[in-house]
């Protein structure tokens, strides 16, 4: 079991699954909730469901997609300008940030014999001793460069693709009423498989996964039915 | 210029401004567009609009809320297992866990005679080994306990205040186009100053972080309305 390739594997994964379930969960739960709401009022009609519900999934996705973009990308600038910070303090003001590696040995309890020479040879190379002072003090990991844009394309279409499941219930059975049980049916069934293969990626329970995010999608589909046939 | 305790505080803070963020800026956008897209239905009125724009909030900040609160978890949960690999780890395979404190200083050219009194001090203590591998080996910092239910709240309520800013126009205005009108300059102008505000506090531009959020906005909403007003 190497641990520092695993771990690498881990991380690469775990950016876009992260996407993945960042775009699918809301997906599939706003729009559900929604289509469930709006057939709480009076005037509502499958065709008005699709319709708020499409319109949600365009604003939602672009919305998830292009907030995904500028996270990244924000990520991305902040890195670059702590890294500059760093790069100028080394030249600065050296004594300080020789220091601060020291810090960053002591708070591990070693003796000042045993660091200096460990402090002496990160500091002997500006790019090495930056590098030291943004992990390990700042605790920053450079960004991927790719990811700002894989980020967007990944939240949108999950979105899109989670939100297509309550919707599509709307699309093809004619009654109202009819059409929301089929989509409580099978988006609640969607939200369990999905929080059970999420649970299993991010190692918690695969079951308490799945009720956890058919709780959620319940939760917020009551509250919009509720609160829609209340008001009309 | 402390850098060590200048770097705490901007931790600190960014945990709670990434929530506002992330709730305000889906807040302001999605019921912001899809109230915009139901105007470009035939059959819309502001009862409507304003009916399927609040079960929207519900429904999303129920979501985004839940969905944070178990996102915390979540990454509290993978720490902690994570954490007892490790101290597993150290145990069974010492020699191994040993060389992986080497390698990490090895990474940044130590010599081996000067590498070995820092790897020995370190694994000296196993909870100082195990937070070292936590921390420099895999890149954890320790999450904070109460931050699951701060974020939950904080994401919530930043969700319904930013989307309580479009609807507001179809609740207190009439007709529905002037309402749309309305809702249209507010929000932009609303979605221009919180990229302001965000762009300040996350060091970019205000002004490209103001123009960014209006693009978004502005974009996901004609997204909403063509599709409603195509399809209806």
């Amino acid at each position: 079991m190497p641990s520092s390739p695993h771990t690498e594997t881990h991380f690469e994964a775990s950016a876009t699954v992260r996407d993945v379930v960042i775009g699918m969960s809301d997906g599939l739960t706003v729009p559900f909730a929604l289509a469930a709401g709006l057939t709480g009022t009076m005037t509502a009609t499958s065709k008005l469901v699709v319709i708020a519900g499409l319109a949600e999934i365009a604003a939602g996705s672009i919305a998830m997609g292009l907030g995904g973009y500028l996270a990244a990308r924000t990520d991305r600038d902040h890195y670059q300008s702590e890294r500059q910070r760093e790069i100028r303090e080394t030249v600065e003001l050296p004594e300080k940030e020789t220091e601060e590696v020291a810090d960053v040995f002591r708070a591990y309890g070693m003796a000042e014999n045993d660091l200096r020479p460990v402090v002496k040879a990160i500091c002997a190379d500006q790019k090495r001793w930056v590098d030291f002072m943004m992990r390990f003090e700042l605790g920053f990991e450079e960004p991927d460069p790719k990811r700002a844009r894989n980020s967007a394309v990944t939240i949108a279409l999950s979105y899109i693709l989670g939100g297509m499941v309550p919707l599509s219930s709307y699309m093809l059975v004619d009654s109202l009423q009819t059409a929301l049980k089929v989509s409580v049916v099978v988006t609640l069934a969607a939200l369990f498989v999905f929080g059970y293969v999420k649970g299993h990626l991010t190692g918690i329970t695969p079951l308490r996964g799945g009720l956890q995010t058919v709780i959620i999608g319940g939760l917020a589909s009551a509250a919009a039915f509720g609160l829609a046939r209340w008001i009309s």
